[in-house]
């Protein structure tokens, strides 16, 4: 895997925990020292593994927050 | 790629649009005839090519929700 920094600049939530622990969350992170995006993945329950995720700049994450809300969930 | 199937059942909205025309959505996707799940990721412009994504139940997209509402956008 290639190599790269990261710092967890906000903890803002897990959306769920699997059976083996794991959490899908959505953080704050800067990666590589570059500006802190909003990230969504999955993590190990000790945090030093992480899954395939996405991230969202601000105006992505307001968009989801309108479409989500758009929906009957 | 593995081979796999999908349906795309709703196209619930697009988050962004970058340069090259790629849209990043979030869809009900059917997958390989399962139960359809809410999905977040990019698609080429003709929809022919799809990127990385992450699939969510209804209970991690309810609780996205939440989480998102409490974040000053």
């Amino acid at each position: 895997m290639a190599n790269f920094e990261y710092e967890i600049m906000e903890e803002l939530g897990v959306l769920s925990t699997n059976q083996s622990g794991w959490t899908k969350e959505l953080n704050l992170i800067s990666w590589n020292g570059r500006p802190p995006k909003f990230d969504i993945r999955d993590w190990s329950p000790d945090h030093e593994k992480m899954g395939k995720g996405l991230t969202f700049s601000n105006e992505e994450l307001k968009e989801l927050q309108e479409i989500i809300n758009e929906i009957d969930l």
